[in-house]
């Protein structure tokens, strides 16, 4: 049987600052990625977030990014290899902490951001987090941008791994996302981009820019709460997967 | 036997700022409370503090902090109860991260600075800090003032306590220190430091600045290695703590 | 003629964060405080509040607040007046540049939040507060609570102040403003609150929460942008006094 | 006459860390850039160390880097050229508030570390500084690397621009330092350094590592002053200067 996983970022809101629509959007994903204070979250969102996650049976993964709370963790910031490890491995266990006071598991981690984009390009940084990942729990599920060396780094040093592909993104054909600044970046028509998560997950391939097909390996599919018009999205792509006999799982 | 705890604040560098001399503390004392990124330290001070105590088989714990990098978490913050909580359920669980990616485990935990102090006083802030380390992990010794509200409030939730003795500080008939901003809260002559570590230890009594003799538990004494000049006089406590039949050892 | 002015928080934005009406209130009011970028705002939300004021014709004013963006400067910390000077003369500084690159002139200073209590009720942290106010520029408005303590140190050293009252906060006897944490603290009834505001303008006084009335010089009334309840709260605030012939200007 | 500056980057202190010999060098250099709290400095430090410029008559530079105080500004970020214009204005007003207070003059702005280097290569950011130093003031000096982008940008908007030379670095052949990480980046002996120095100042020439020489400009003088073996030579360049008969003066 075909099955997947929905994954969404979670726990960005900040002090008074509030963002996200966390409540809705955790009862149509399986997993939930949570911000641990370094771009995003404080440690009563990360409280709070974990908590809604266990009561709604949504996998918790620890979602760590670089520490630019004003950039929300998306400006790229030339890091070493070495800084990269000691920064993932601190918000890993950050978040943990609130995961082990409320006697849950912690399922996975995903880099966010302008980490994540890194990491899915540079060799070195991506052989640091997933060593991050693996000295903390090697039982962790490691998730990447599908086929990209996140995934090659932690399939080496024996993590299991999730491959993360878009909605709502279109792809180049080495496999990558079209950088949000080129135009056709984003797949705006919501018919499309469930047709494009289908055709990823059923047939493992995507269609990409210039028409041409690729194979791609779809393990999880990333989606957004931040909007009423997201949650939407959400929901009828939940119901066509399920239409189509798709089940929807947490990885294991 | 007489056994007694050695402990002193480590890892307090942050970034290119350089405190303490760590490596060489390390060599005398039993224990160490190393800084968790909010008042001092960073995840890179952090991993290398947590390996050199691993190192020196010495008991590490977490010592967590105000998020008040310019002031060293030493100025009073008033947070609530949650608030406190949250704050160092965070931070237990950072440093543990380090400590687990090395195979070790994490032995206590101990507030810092106005953190600290406001929990030897405020029986609700000692509540939900002796909440938090519990709530990670009920076999984490918590430091706290001899005798003060935050040993109350441990024991009260079930975690071991190790009631901390100062070397170099007064006590006032209460059982508190001087406060520093008083003449004589500080005892400047080593001898007379020497002396007092040994009545509490010896005789679970301390001289209070009217003269007057109190009860008090020392489980642990508190030593600092920010200078040659404290070094030294760590260095000497210990040399006399020994020759006295005193055994050194970290509580358990 | 009888004039007063309408002030509001505004720049309270971080990042991704937003909060606050701003565009809409800034038709309402003659003055805005401007966060400074430590308790809340950035130099982005600073460069841009700017802007905005000086197409509404508002007045600008510093808004300097603790280094708490976790809790918007809301919470009290234990600074010395040194600390205190350092900290708000920094923070106007900031914000001036970019009412300078505009071409423009920074009209007042308001503290935020726990430092702006704070300083209504400590006279050593006024005189600091006023003293770092006069030091960068002596023609700058202080505003403060009404007859707190920090009115009397801006006018002791020789700066312009401007009395503050709140339209939606109950006063006790001694002229403060009833704890947040007391009930009856908030005015929550708008015709309420209206009286109130009237009552001071036009009459100097205020009826207290135990029913007597007292003194109250009322030169600025605080309103709040952050909500659409708020927004039409002020609106009919202004068309009220309007109504009643007081005049609304910025403070000179 | 042949004239040049000497400049050092001083009061990057934090909170309790202490770094830098800042009263020593003060005695021998003519201007002093100092941090603006992002990535070191703290409104204290700032006001201590503007204070001892002012006593050493040294002239007063902001030296604004990237919001990084862990990795001291020294690891480039992404930033947008708003949000570079935006940083450094910010962080000039900031300085400039505690030169003020003393009744002094800023004099100069050069950016730090990872700042200073990618505004050395990227004109769109070199553009965006200079703006936000011309929109603060137009007749501050704009320090950069000589000849670079930041010098170009600078000239081009109208700021008087100081061109800036290494004792200690070597250069390539295109007029940019050595890169750190290749070998024969750092000139270690001191007699080397000087007669560098020299050539550069009485002939505006400098050999490259490739033995070719270039035309360099040497407006000032970039000496450290964080060591005492750093305060020799920055005593010896200094005598060695005077003996030439070349005039030690800030630049106006």
């Amino acid at each position: 049987m075909l099955t997947v996983d929905l994954n969404c970022d979670l726990g960005e809101s900040y002090g008074i600052y509030s963002i996200g629509m966390d409540e809705d959007v955790l009862q149509y994903v399986t997993s939930a990625n949570i911000a641990c204070g370094f771009h995003a979250g404080d440690p009563s969102t990360m409280r709070k977030t974990v908590s809604s996650c266990i009561q709604n049976k949504v996998a918790i993964g620890a979602h760590p990014g670089f520490q630019d709370l004003q950039g929300f963790g998306r400006r790229n910031m030339h890091i070493s290899p070495k800084e990269a490890y000691e920064l993932v491995l601190y918000q890993i266990g950050a978040l943990n902490a609130f995961v082990k006071a409320e006697g849950a598991k912690l399922n996975h981690v995903k880099p966010h951001g302008a980490l994540y984009n890194m990491a899915a390009k540079s060799c070195s940084l991506a052989d640091a987090i997933a060593k991050a990942v693996f000295d903390f729990d090697d039982q962790l599920i490691l998730y990447g941008l599908a086929g990209s060396e996140l995934i090659k780094a932690g399939k080496s040093i024996g993590l299991p791994c999730a491959n993360e592909v878009f909605a709502d993104r279109t792809y180049l054909e080495n496999g990558t996302l079209t950088p949000r600044n080129q135009k056709n970046a984003l797949i705006k028509d919501a018919e499309e981009a469930k047709a494009q998560v289908l055709d990823m997950v059923q047939h493992k391939k995507v269609k990409t820019i210039t028409g041409k097909e690729i194979l791609i390996q779809a393990d999880s599919v990333c989606v957004h709460g931040d909007s009423a018009e997201a949650l939407v999205f959400v929901k009828m792509l939940r119901e066509k997967l399920l239409e189509e006999g798709v089940h929807l799982e947490t990885l294991i």
